[in-house]
């Protein structure tokens, strides 16, 4: 374990030694950090139980004593799994694989887990985009079953699409159906989507999504996991995968889902999170939207059916809809007639698209004199907002913007 | 005129004389009473300016100036169209037809419309059952759009025919589409249904659904029109007449409807007279359910899928969803079993369906001695609950119930 012994190799063993979400483990880790902690484990396995209990007292004073009990009864399976963990076999396969660990205190940690306090992940294993931070700051997460229908996958495909365009990411879980369609929709052009798996990012699960995990790897995405490599997706961690997946995305989206799945849980999650939660409504005759009429009907998700009602959901209206390429122009644009004076922007805005037009004309719709108009004009050209042909004036392209 | 020279007589001159809905003329008629109302109506065509708006100032006091004085530009127009209204005409011709003349003092009249306030409807002429506030007290609006869809005539039906099991009528339109196939439905069961028709009820509008409008009545449901025989449908009739549907039904259910239907206004109106709206969900890619989807994203509509969801939301749950026939049902075994001791009801509850057991078995689940389960069998035995087959017990199919 050498290079292991700090914050880090901390983590990395408590992600190995303790199953996601175990709030247990996560309140100890809160109130001693994760190496104390985990030097604690380590002491307390060793020592009579009356001295451990003690020593429990005096260091996690401030967690209410049923948690501290709890804590005390754990600490002896922790400590008999403690040989079984290795870190740092699990970072070499990790880096085998070109992947990086993350934990809290790294800034590419992504935002949006301090929500889950004592469940948050104790780090995240990671393969392809390594800064969670940049590529999940505009992201949505599109869930729902695996035995999705050829409408769910479409409307999937089709909103995943529309927020890759306007450089949402999507985050989801890799599983066949609605997820798979959400993924394929990020990667067939090429942007960054996250896949949240229940298992180790070494292994491709479900194994018929393996070519399409590595082609979210290869188009700039990622796959992440609070477990180590090598660990299985068990149903339980299915289950406690989803609060991640809700938990970095900025909002949740169920595109289909039966009365009880997943996708489901993934909505409950969000909403206990406070973040915005749509469902796609499908005919009422389909099963496979039972799960979403029944989020609307209970008032836990909103309606959405296309990807500007998505996007309002999650907050990324007006400005914040654009595109980066978008926003780039439009800041440069914003720039450009910033700084200009009320009589060249009453001239910039009087002048007609793609037509030319003489200074007269111009000064008349603008409601300003010819001499006002012609030193506005020259003030324009300049800028290179306007260009003269002869005695006509015309915008550039950059002012139509 | 003979015989209409009273408020009946007055009321239906009104519905002939003016539009539905018409504010200004439901103003004065609040004010002065139908048949004060029409008499004003006479004079003042006769009397100059001055005066008559006198008068109006005198006896409408309680009115807003503004509302007066659109009365007062009113009254010619009004007294000018007189001489064409004829309701004994339009009575006989709904005579003919076997219907009856509604005014709000009969027993009749439905309730509901007392919302609409001076918006009310002056009278309703009514084809088939008669009574409508017994017809119409457990009554649920399906309503939607003409350009239906298979799915969408499909899910109306099926809603329709579980209401009518229920004994709930189905209140619509009469149009093609959705309002269709819900009277339908309610038609093929022989069950009561209402069709608030825009135009006379002597009028099969549209054409097409002659039939239909036949067999509503002759299945025990009723045509109603506040327009007199022999109106045609305008369009601001429709729009009006969707006001009504709203008023006379318990809730309104949107199957289908584009952006902009007929039946997102009535779905309006329900909500603006505080009435539940419910709205069927149906495939983001159907333009026939952008506007449930719409209801449901502002707010305006609960998602509601099957029969029971429609039922909670016009308050029919419980006691209240049971059809007649389930409520004589259960009130029969109500009373039989709240006369009972509480040991025979113990022992009653202790004993397993469809399976005979001994005394000893009864006392023991039920927590009662073997002395106090047999005397509670006996009297169980008098009451017709319980049967002996030997030494053994079992229920008897009505407490089963």
């Amino acid at each position: 374990m050498s290079g292991w012994d700090d914050d880090r190799g901390a983590r990395a063993t408590w992600s190995g030694l303790v199953e996601p979400g175990d709030v247990v483990a996560g309140a100890l880790v809160e109130q001693l950090g994760a190496w104390d902690a985990l030097q604690w484990v380590r002491q307390a396995a060793g020592e009579v139980a009356e001295a451990h209990w003690r020593g429990l007292e005096e260091r996690c004073g401030a967690l209410p004593p049923q948690v501290r009990a709890r804590i005390a009864r754990a600490v002896t399976r922790w400590s008999g799994r403690l040989p079984d963990v290795d870190p740092a076999r699990s970072h070499d396969l990790l880096e085998r694989l070109g992947g990086v660990l993350l934990v809290p205190s790294d800034p590419r940690w992504p935002t949006g887990l301090e929500v889950l306090g004592p469940e948050s992940p104790f780090c995240l294993w990671v393969r392809g985009a390594d800064d969670l931070r940049q590529v999940l700051g505009r992201s949505v997460a599109v869930v729902g079953s695996r035995a999705a229908t050829t409408y769910g996958e479409r409307v999937a495909f089709d909103l995943a699409d529309g927020l890759t365009r306007r450089d949402v990411c999507v985050v989801s879980g890799g599983a066949y159906g609605i997820d798979a369609a959400a993924h394929r929709a990020a990667a067939a052009s090429d942007r960054p989507t996250v896949v949240v798996l229940a298992g180790g990012v070494d292994r491709a699960y479900p194994a018929g999504n393996a070519r399409l995990l590595e082609s979210v790897v290869s188009s700039g995405g990622a796959l992440m996991s609070e477990v180590p490599p090598q660990s299985l997706p068990t149903k339980s961690r299915f289950l406690q995968r989803n609060r991640l997946i809700a938990g970095v995305a900025r909002a949740t989206v169920v595109v289909e889902a039966a009365w009880r799945s997943g996708a489901m849980s993934t909505a409950h999650h969000a909403a206990r999170m406070l973040r915005p939660v749509g469902a796609v409504p499908g005919p009422v005759t389909s099963a496979a939207s039972a799960g979403c009429h029944r989020l609307l009907r209970e008032g836990v998700a909103v309606c959405v059916t296309d990807v500007d009602e998505v996007s309002e959901l999650a907050g990324l209206t007006g400005w914040a809809a654009l595109s980066e390429a978008e926003r780039a122009a439009d800041a440069g644009a914003r720039r450009d007639t910033d700084h200009l004076d009320p009589v060249a922007r009453l001239v910039l805005d009087a002048l007609p698209r793609r037509t030319a037009v003489d200074v007269e004309r111009v000064a008349s719709a603008a409601g300003v004199t010819g001499r006002e108009a012609s030193a506005a004009l020259g003030l324009l050209e300049l800028d290179g907002r306007v260009v003269r042909r002869g005695n006509q004036w015309l915008l550039t392209r950059m002012s139509e913007s």
